[in-house]
């Protein structure tokens, strides 16, 4: 009951603050003989990384992934996993020495601040601690590893929501996705974004945003009833990110308004084998795959670190306004791609493994 | 990693299919000393029991509760809990013997009849076998005990939009949700619901449903970062439920329209505490409980089960078109509001006992 | 992290207490398409029922098992499992509704009632309540199944030490086992056990015993490091069984007195493949399985329930003398061949599906 | 899952290879303000580092432990716990980039590398890889955090018998300990221990040993029945160690020589309390701790690593002579001491937070 992993049999432990020497995860339960290096990992970290473009925080971390154990060479000579665990560690460099003076004892709204002293009685103020969102770079690290383990796998995501412009899915192109700063399928739209998040930025304010992500190559039957279904595990993920406040699957919160005639994803045969005509469903039927599609989406709240003061009171009870200093991302939606997509994937390789060791 | 098991310390094993000899649940870690009954319980049972109103399906169960364990008299002869495992059984009565003959080997579109053939090479096609929101039953029986565990916790749940109709908050009142047959906290709502799932029902389909479930009288300070989040928690209680496609957390994903400057829930002191101006956050940060009321919605999709021939195959491979004969909820929405309240009891009790045990 | 639950992907979820309803468990994450019905399993409850001799209790329990979930039947008509939670109830027959006056209040010497009450601040004292043994009646039904679960496996117990007796390991005979009261392998021991036993009982007194378990029929590679050690979760499994004070694989306590050099199993090329000229391992070697006999043993202590008066305390403070009246064994390490055998069958039926999980 | 974790509310998950970069674990659960520091984990380190005396192998390892997260300055500027995971890193010093050539294709007699490379496919033959003792340098690091959960708790660990030479319990002084390289509470058995390891050392053998932990100051009440007693989580505790054949509470098997009269615990009042008037039962009931000293011991084997060739084949199929060159302990009970000693604390201490949680 470890309060600080996550999965069944591909098992993450995740440890370290924002600001502390180093932090990273242990992922326990991966197969031998998969190949990894450093270099594979450091691709995905890469796209999580802060001060990619004008629209992330400009804080300098190179967040250089460490396989500490876990992998050896195989007869060839090639690094591949043993079976034991993987501890990847990412040291925390830009821990600049500054003064928190003004923030250690005051509750940035939006942030866990007060919620982490009411439970703890401490908490680390140094760039939030452990409630800071660069636990997720072990989670990228992870999920690096877990897209290795489903043979065929793909996994992929898109921001599909940026404040209040959301993108056409008539213009959804996945090629387009590393051509911009923004995960964004819809070339159209990247111009919109990009005024709309510089106007955020200069008004110092943030915005919210929707991420979905796409996985295929993925067979029926993956999921386990009744506490264990695919989408289930899915939102345990997702809602695990900083920031999330919503996931749904497939027509998600939209299906309240189809009939069950719409809703019904009709079936017919295709080259021998049962098809889907649509997929309402995500992918996911009774919390076990269908061989579609698996389609989620989340969402994450406008970055509560702002440049316009707001309403605080601090640990003393005295009331106090407060204001976020220095480099922030005005919409955090942006990094929570390739940390939605990392979760996905340890998900679905989770599943993966429990569904080999239930039926064989 | 029971997969049919659910929470950390308040842990609850659920049993059983929906034409099987009985199901029900284990519920184990609840503390002694605990004040039980079966009719304490069977009050809650009664809310979700079916064949309560025209709205829900006809089927006849009369869903008695009965505790084999767990429970024993204390010495002014009150039956209280023991502290060792509460097994809860339901009957199956109304299992119909009927000839299953047209849809044993049809996968019924919407339905998990085609993944759990794939997953397990079996399925038990009576009434559903496990994939029957009939399990539901069991966590409605452990949720009437853990609403039990957390001193001052309230938890209550109404169904705030039925298929196109959604109520205004500015009419919700409590009182009004054992008013009607809707669970609907909008009077005015009530009378367009009636008419519209009237409708739907004649016209041989079904609608979507969104329910709010809203737990006051829990402190700050629980929640267990980083994976044992009580919003993570929540999300995976509610998506475990069945035909559930998507659960929000407070402003939800309308917080993706929101910037950061309307988002944060700024704080005062007020009568000498520390106390917050709005609740966008849906009473969690980072995790962690504020202290205000814990807020959260999940949609369920229109009831698969519908009077109109939907197109699928069978496992013959066989084209086929599958219609659902006889007793079915238009609207499974509406039974989902108990369903709901139970699973946030069990998330926020369960997080009771995790905290005492970490903090003291 | 349920308290009343063992196994990690074939998981046992025990309830009930000796007097209460009824007793059981539910078994989840059994693969599906396994063939078993009530009597296969009733086989193995009637090894372990009382009042098989009159070396065992006098209770007349039928112990008789029902599946209430879980099983359906296959294609061809035969009852399989379907991969969902099988739930086994027993139920409690001979609750003699007698007056329980003399005993509810005290502690009986080398029982839990001292313990439970200072935990739970109340206690079953029914027959025990939930520190009964006649909740290992849920283990050998759980244990009947799991022996069906990996494919060549054998289980069998031998009960090698009673009191101050130990049989001779050259008179080893399985096919003994079933001709005897005793799970007895050494058919010159019986009578001297018999005599012993009689002796025991006539003078109010009880005595304890060894139980060796021995598992053949196991590939190599069964186990995980670290702390899913095979050797390491047989010492949970047995150490779990009431009055067990002690565990150990192989050459166990004994090896304190070998040298390296004799302790060391060498190995040869036998039939072209690896084998090993001895097994003082126990068939583990770094918790894994070495393919060889794996071998455990466990000590039972002397039956607490004695007709010798014993002092203590009651409740109260006031001092007593406690004297068990009735039916009870003098040896409850006869009962516990079965059930070791359980939760061995248990634990390496858990670790095949794990290793299958990890490894494909 | 993690079947590199251990515990149910406090939870350590190591990681690391003998001759890897490093190795550590996660300790996850810990409560906050808790003052700690790595000089006061280094001591507990030191006991169990190698190079000690002529006892034990000469590897060079300062074994300098460096904690990486979840500590932070409280407010008088103690370092003290958050709450949250708290890894600790030991970096591996020592790992001679030497030839393996000799052993990286055979089977070690006694060691796991032939059950690794039939479960993995894949063996680090690097000093034993994950199968290493180092591991539990993680262990005792860890343990030294758990010393302090539980108020008022002390820990001790004493070799009871080397080889065929057991103490006498009637010299036990516990601050003997401290005054020989054995942990040897029998200041009259150190010279024969002396005498009799040189002679194991120079015939290129090695011998077993007996360690028993006492575990004071423990309340009644710790414990949980049925599958997470105190007794069972001690015995996988002690035997996940490496090596470690066998594991006893109390009178452990020589409780089968006894008769229930001789090995029931009177209890008396005394000062107004229950008091015992033996211990046979090692401080535990029904699982549960009495508030009596808890007593276990556990078995290590031989060191396998002899200098004395044995025969073996390797992962060819050909048959081969192995010997061990190099330094190595000749008895590695020795070592086993301070990390029985962690394994005891970190099962107690988490009972201690478990009891907590369910109990209030």
């Amino acid at each position: 009951m470890s309060i600080n992993s996550f999965g069944h049999m591909l098992r993450m432990t995740t440890f370290g603050e924002s600001h502390g020497i180093a932090l990273g995860c242990v992922l326990d339960g991966c197969p031998p003989l998969i190949p990894i290096t450093e270099a594979e990992i450091q691709v995905f970290m890469d796209k999580r990384r802060p001060g990619q473009s004008r629209f992330t925080t400009q804080r300098r971390e190179p967040d250089a992934v460490k396989i500490l154990s876990g992998v050896f060479d195989d007869d060839s000579g090639q690094q591949v996993t043993t079976g034991t665990p993987i501890c990847l560690m990412i040291e925390n460099v830009d821990q600049r020495s500054k003064d928190y003076g003004d923030i250690k004892d005051s509750f940035r709204p939006g942030h866990a601040d007060f919620t982490y002293l009411e439970k703890y009685g401490i908490r680390d103020y140094r760039g939030g601690g452990r409630q800071s969102a660069r636990e997720t770079a072990a989670r990228v690290a992870a999920g690096a590893i877990a897209r290795k383990i489903v043979p065929g796998m793909r996994v992929r995501g898109a921001l599909v929501q940026v404040g209040v412009h959301e993108i056409s899915r008539d213009n959804w192109d996945w090629d387009e996705i590393d051509r911009n700063p923004f995960f964004c399928p819809d070339a159209e739209m990247v111009e919109t974004w990009t005024t709309y998040l510089d106007d955020i930025r200069k008004s110092g304010s943030s915005c919210g945003a929707v991420i979905e992500i796409v996985v295929d190559g993925v067979a029926a039957g993956l999921g386990a009833p009744v506490y264990g279904k695919l989408d289930q595990d899915l939102a345990s993920a997702l809602m695990s990110i900083n920031a999330v406040k919503g996931v749904e699957i497939g027509a998600g919160f939209s299906a309240a308004n189809l009939t069950g005639i719409e809703n019904a994803d009709e079936m017919r045969m295709e080259d021998g084998k049962p098809t889907f005509l649509s997929n309402h469903a995500g992918g996911i039927l009774g919390g076990i795959s269908t061989g579609q599609e698996i389609i989620t989406r989340f969402v994450v709240k406008p970055t509560s670190s702002i440049l316009t003061p707001r309403k605080s009171v601090d640990k003393f009870g005295n009331e106090t306004d407060v204001v976020t200093k220095g480099r922030h991302d005005p919409c955090v939606g942006i990094r929570a791609v390739p940390i939605g997509e990392a979760m996905a994937a340890l998900v679905v390789a989770d599943h993966y493994l429990l569904h080999r060791g239930q039926m064989g």
